[in-house]
């Protein structure tokens, strides 16, 4: 594979930046410069160290030159990847996503992609990513960007927006998530071991966090039949709430049996691709009560939690076996092998509308499968899932649409007309004016 | 102007069907048949009586000729035009439309279009329109059909379905009431007379009870800027609570000051083009408390009110004076007369989507203005209102989709997926459900 | 109705221009300015006398105060309308247009709009309108413009190119030659006296000059079952050359019988909507020589006659009785007082396509169907007609978006795909880039 | 791999079907039954002991068992695939698809596909193809069904019609030329041996033989720079008469230099993706006479070499060498065993359109790339070619559009339609018709 100058922005990252490394160190085709960048100078310069670290750890000294750049452009300047992980705003800034919307009645399992939480997240993202773009457009033009920030969609799209000839796309492990559940399935369906979830071939669409499956396959089987008659079946949705009880003593904020991705296979014919707690949080029907939600066996991450271990990573010490290389589930490596004209892959990811989704205009940021090769991403024209879930898809892009018009325009009245058609709101329409107001003052936002 | 052989289906009824005598009687260029049919045969009978009565009160003796007929078949055969106002089942299935949804605290201010009461009422009065349009597609292929029925926008896609071919469209005054209501700003605006409605030139876009104003005129003037002005303007939006009681105790339940209307044009960028009962339906903003709907100065319309009034309907005697025509509000004569080729109009229509709705697929039946002329109407293409509008009308139009589709399929199943997808649906998906199925029984339907 | 101020780019012409001033002289309600701008300024300024007679000569003096200015920018400040009818080019220039395609066997009889004649004259005419759209925008971004110059289609879409808020459309009256030709068919069908154009109602689809008719109506006639045993009836194609000798003889270049016309209906089921010499000039089967086409009794209009009127028509003197105003076949006024708020009116118009067009994407300029009010130009959604010819004004459309984009980007590499696109090309491709240098070179054109 | 059941229709022939034989024979890991079909049924049962000698020589005996059918429904009935490859009507029919045009001065290089020739034989053949997916849809819905019949986009379409549910594709080894092309550039370009064509990677976009390059890698390298170059220079096109004389003399009809495939990426932005004797019929500037196209290197197939090798095929007599098997061109095989789960590729297909290209309906059948898989095939989103290409592919598309139409309704005068319509017309209409009334005695076809 030919060399490579890589840069991450959000480099100082105690999490993702770290896998990345990782993943970097166990591909051993790969080599180069890995360039960090943050808005936290020290904890880029910190982490140039914990990258020597992992590539000792792993036996692959040599490979890759690490800095760490404290101006941008530097930071881009000849880059063939950028990528881009980092938290629109401080932690703090969470609490206003949270937890004002829960004193009005709105309740929201992550907060962080839609819902109003999702849109203020969106409101303090959006702008960081217009000049990002601009800074590629700038000083690299020709890099492909691959962007794991959320709101996924919407920083994505912020990338086109300010430079429209950009080579990006969003990557998202959820729907890997989904392709485990159904290895798992296989694995009791036909007697065999859990198989990798590669090999569970499945048709996507949608948008990131609202993906739906409308096929599945694993080697000959079709799935979905077997699916149907799971959905069917009564004892799918037996009452989860002392699973959910449990989670919630264990802080397992993120398990989930898939039961609300099963009620949308149920009622609207299309198998949710997501974990519950995203799902929940694009309709109305789930998160009316806690205990509604707890039946699913899903519980909402507090912001307390998040407050919590925001901290803990800043503080984390590494220790040699937290660097310890392994095949992981993430795809950053594997995507940028492709793109680098290394090999060829299947996968879902985030990009322009091109026609792969029929129902939504072209130009939208949408999730579906790709073939991502040399220097190409071209989408697979996703299968039309039914009518009832197109309906729902549609009302969320539009969402995301005003969203970013909104913020690209600095129109906070354009945002509120996106807040109150959000599937959340379910204020009336004075009491949602009024926390809007809240929520831009708890953001402190202003442009 | 040619002779003419008309139809009124409902020709029993004691109001739609008498005013179109008296606009019948007030057109004196019209001239023909006019055939009564209805499934209460007596009640058809009894219209005769009646419709020669207006036609002598009106000087009018001689120009149509008035029978009854009992079967369908005869009623349709060699009709130039057929007019359809009917009650889709007994007064008593709305006890189960609009009682058993608020029993779970959904409430709806009309429920006849939409909400979990439209849902029902169209699968009530859907089959029925299948049924018409098979009749009419074997007995008077080439007339053009009129539907005045609610759920107007359902009711005319089911004649559609069943025959293609069909020339149909649906009639509604709720548009003229906003153009009243223009016409009342223009006298205090500009200091003059207030005008007649037909003065007031709009663009318009939606589906039917949900359409908005894009563009407004009157003479020169553009009211748009006018309009916005005073939707901006915060004492537009004062506390209506008082007056609310008062229409409240006297029963004026169709009354309204266009403040949701307005409310749309403030938060989304365009006025709504209908009753406010009407439109505070569609979303989920309005309906949120009956004291929140006051606000507005709305109050919605009981079940008992109906149950009375269509006894009293039912038993109502005319005098001379209540069949003395006079230029109406109501335009199916005027249509009429341009189908037959006598003028040439634009105004409001319900009608198949061929392009005039942008943002809508085709075949939909959707809301616009047209043109009307001999044997043709042709749709003018609406402007675009802003996203945010374009969004909740989709929705809109989805669910009635997926409900025409349900009922065509007698699929209980998608009805089902309809009803959670309507906007006013604010349960958890076990409730919605559980109410459904009350409501399938309160209608007793049955396929 | 309202003081207008008007503008003629092009005021120093001798046909339209003063056309165009009895037509406001013959309307009494018009009242204004009108301004007189040509890059001729010597002609601008005789025209003001010759407009200063007009009005007398029609007892309207005092309606219109008329000026002639040099400069364009203080011609257009402050305009409510301005109409555009330009020369691009010396006549001249049309030999390269006409005579060279002759040597290469390409024969086009008008050459004005399509084939390489059109190209070539859109090279010249295009950047024109770009410079007024250019001028419209700063000096009068709210006024109408109306433009009469062809190519039509390509000189009013350079002017949404370049000013994309501008509000123009383009008007032309061939269409209305194909109501008259109805109208004496209408008079004979019926034994009755030849109607008004205006009575004869068209459904209509395409571009300019390359229009069809797919449904008529005279009162409540359907006029397309006739028409189309007209096309069936071989008589109607009987050998015209005869006639076409004639013609020549004559000079009667414009008259047709409508043959080709009707050919299209013939073999592709829609009625062609202009003289058959514009006709002709967009499809192969017509021109392959000049034998072929008189045999439908069209004639070609010769480079020689063009010559020697141009100069009569700069030397013409006009007598009283010349400028003597009666209601003419043109719409200009009619549509200035549509657009003023003076009236409304149903007529054919190039726009902008916003759907009106099925088959034709957004944004091309096509002729259709529109409604003209205050202020506003709705179109109306035309009816399809057969994918035939879909197929072939797609083809047209294409060509001119391809000249277009060639145009404005100054890339003559584009504008010989164009070239070889046009559907009357039928050289071989080297041959074609011979004859594409020479008419470069006789139109002197160079960016 | 799971045991497969095939019918190959068409069975009797003497290349494709014995072709197809010697790829499964090659391809060890395929087993199970081998159906023959052919109206010619001896051919079929004659083909049986070839069938067997193919699998001895290969070292494949048993591996399938071979039989002959000689009722289309016994064949089907049960198989897993369906192998069209059939000759639609007589060799003699030939005559008049290429003879005849010859005479009117319509030259056709190939006249299976285009042009007029191409319509008379899909009026033989279309019908062949609705009887044929009735079969299928009776005898063996769930089978994949591979088309290998020309014309390839009119059959495979006609499955289609007759059997909206059919899983159908239509393969063609044409666009492996073009890869072949690539690759020995590549060797030239990159100074390496010359790369197997599966190793360049292509962007395609259109309808089968006329097909376009937008998109062309080798490894990491970008080819469409040296290709634009390469159209680009003159020397390119130098005269490629004396080449054309030698392959008329050596009867290499097939052999091209892809010089009309450059001269459209010189002229129109894209490289032609199929042999240029393809190419070249579907526009009108290559084939206005011999001369023109042989200065492109490229000849004509004439009728009498047809006649011959007709006859030499029948007769022939295969020797142990001729059915030695090795990897061919072909990928039949290699998607049979896509489709039955053994293996995954990216391939061009001919397919409906879902979305893959953007610039024609949904539906039409349209050549690209697509991911087969476990019975399924996605496409890929094609990149858009200019609109110069977009303009070309359209009209080839529409007139195949019209001619299923014709086919499907009986109705030669919309037949006509699509006949005067093709690109290669360049006669006046009144020729164009009695050519056509000629063609369709030569064909001696009747409803």
């Amino acid at each position: 594979m030919k060399e490579t100058r890589i840069c991450i922005i959000g480099g100082g990252g105690r999490l993702w930046a770290i896998q990345f490394m990782k993943d970097l160190a166990y591909n051993t085709m790969t080599h180069g410069t890995l360039v960090l960048y943050d808005i936290d100078k020290q904890a880029a310069h910190n982490n140039v160290a914990v990258a020597e670290r992992v590539f000792k750890v792993n036996n692959s000294e040599g490979r890759f030159r690490v800095i760490a750049e404290d101006v941008i452009g530097k930071a881009l300047a000849g880059c063939d990847l950028v990528i881009i992980s980092i938290e629109p705003g401080k932690t703090a800034c969470r609490y206003g996503d949270l937890v004002l919307p829960e004193e009005y009645g709105i309740l929201q399992s992550v907060g962080d992609t839609t819902g109003p939480g999702g849109i203020m997240r969106a409101r303090r993202a959006v702008p960081l990513f217009f000049e990002i773009a601009e800074q590629v457009k700038q000083y690299c033009p020709d890099a492909w960007v691959i962007n794991y920030t959320n709101p996924m969609t919407l920083c994505t799209a912020a990338l086109y927006k300010a430079f429209p000839g950009i080579k990006a796309l969003g990557c998202c492990h959820e729907v890997f998530h989904t392709q485990n559940f159904l290895a798992e399935k296989v694995a009791k369906w036909f007697d065999v071991p859990v198989p990798d979830r590669r090999e569970i071939k499945i048709d996507l669409t949608g948008v990131n966090h609202f993906t739906f499956v409308t096929k599945a396959y694993w080697k000959t089987h079709d799935l979905m039949p077997k699916l149907i008659e799971l959905a069917q079946d009564s004892a799918t949705f037996s009452d989860g709430t002392a699973v959910a009880k449990q989670r919630l003593e264990e802080e397992n904020w993120f398990d989930c049996d898939q039961k609300i991705a099963l009620s949308f296979l149920r009622d609207f014919g299309a198998l949710g691709a997501a974990g519950d707690r995203h799902l929940a949080e694009f309709v109305p029907w789930f998160l009316t009560s806690d205990e509604n939600l707890h039946t699913y066996g899903v519980i909402r991450t507090p912001y307390s939690w998040r407050e919590r271990t925001a901290k803990e990573k800043r503080e984390r010490v590494f220790k040699d076996e937290d660097l310890k290389a392994e095949l992981s589930d993430e795809e950053g490596v594997d995507i940028m092998r492709c793109l680098m004209g290394d090999k060829s892959m299947v996968t879902n990811i985030n990009r322009p509308n091109e026609g792969q989704i029929s129902y939504l205009p072209k130009g939208r940021i949408v999730e579906s499968n790709g073939v991502l090769s040399e220097d190409s991403i071209r989408p697979i024209v996703a299968s039309d899932p039914p009518l009832a879930i197109q309906n729902l898809i549609k009302q969320v892009s539009d969402v995301q649409e005003m969203t970013l018009e909104a913020i690209w325009n600095k129109d906070d009245e354009l945002l509120f007309a996106a807040f109150l058609s959000d599937p959340l709101m379910n204020l009336s329409r004075d009491k949602a004016r009024e926390l809007f107001e809240k929520m831009l003052v708890a953001s402190d936002l202003k442009y």
